[in-house]
């Protein structure tokens, strides 16, 4: 944990802030906070800055709270990802979250087993859980927003172009594509398959809405691997 | 697993292949390999091809194996790493199979814990079974040469030089630096430190044997969402 995340209802009514349950264990525990200590805090959609703490038990962490600047900036960039079985669904939703994706949209395709659906990592509290994780580690405030589709093709045709809007670039990975990538300055959407790859008809379904197809290279990589591999790649 | 990976020590003297243990066993399972069946096969820091099943039990494959074609491509890349914690070491063992990487150091730097070094993780039966499972991933043959080095000073006074030899650009990622690296096509030296960073003494080692350093951004990532995020960032 690189910053301490706080909540709008960590706030009480004098401007100061307690915190109760891990992120009071882990200040005293990990942090070995004590009053008088400054820690590194962030408020949930809001300011990063620091938190002197008042008092410190393992059960309670009272902090003052001066917020003086802006979370670190963001590559602009939201992802359409083939939902990942729920092992890999975990550490994707901790490292978009690290990573600054601004939107995730988590859809079916051929190759996804409809069961992962039913994950309990899709959860309302288990999403909130693993963003506030990858927001901590990278002293970032600001989750990405999450929307989940179990129909592939009416969220292609009849929903993303207008969440995405006319100018942001789009691009689709497919191993059997250019690897060279230009892509101008702005926003990007990025639409990664299931580690078995699209099929043709769902190729088809983005082409039609304007996916240029990439390749992230010969290599099969992991998702886990994979979205790290290509943000990194896009990275302008 | 995209690839079974045969060792020499698979191959009979009439050439064909028998395969015992968790390969024999996941081709009969998973790939539901019968006989007369084609299995994507390569031979450790061997070719690649086709395996044509000639018989499949629970407990023992034999193939026909052709190889006619080589690995996919890497990306000329060798990576100096600050050790992780086991659990981390883990899953970047097998990225780093998967990405391509031809020589991986793992070092230590004032920010690693000692015990880190005595890790089971570390042992080569463990350590020939990540890079598998990585390679198998990847369809790659040719697992990532593996140094560990416990004194970071003499490993980077006495050895890096003669390793990486004159011609390979050598980069440091640390946080403050600037964000724009110019890499002229050829072999790469990566150097990543430990999550805390690396501290003066060692930046300036490393800088002594000419390492610019560079940023990955202002975000902190987990170790095993750096790694590939930084290869992305220096494709070529």
């Amino acid at each position: 944990m690189n910053l301490l995340l706080l909540r709008d209802d960590d706030f009480l009514a004098d401007g100061t802030a307690r915190l109760v349950g891990r992120r009071a264990l882990h200040a005293r525990e990990v942090l070995k906070a004590s009053a008088g200590a400054k820690l590194r805090v962030g408020r949930l959609n809001g300011r990063v800055g620091s938190g002197e703490v008042l008092s410190a038990t393992a059960s309670e962490l009272r902090l003052r709270v001066a917020l003086d600047a802006e979370p670190p900036p963001r590559p602009g960039l939201d992802l359409v990802l083939a939902l990942p079985r729920p092992k890999a669904l975990k550490k994707v939703l901790c490292a978009v979250a690290s990573l600054g994706v601004d939107r995730l949209f988590l859809v079916n395709a051929a190759r996804v087993e409809k069961s992962y659906f039913e994950s309990k990592v899709l959860a309302q509290a288990s999403v909130d859980e693993l963003f506030s994780l990858g927001l901590e580690q990278a002293r970032d405030t600001v989750p990405p927003r999450l929307m989940v589709r179990e129909r592939f093709r009416p969220f292609v045709e009849d929903e993303l172009d207008a969440l995405l809007g006319p100018k942001a670039a789009r691009l689709v990975a497919h191993p059997v594509a250019p690897k060279a990538v230009a892509v101008r300055p702005g926003r990007v959407a990025l639409a990664i398959g299931p580690e078995g790859g699209w099929v043709d008809f769902e190729l088809e379904l983005l082409a039609a809405r304007g996916f240029v197809p990439f390749s992230l290279g010969e290599r099969i990589l992991r998702v886990e691997v994979a979205v790290p591999y290509a943000l990194g790649l896009l990275r302008r």
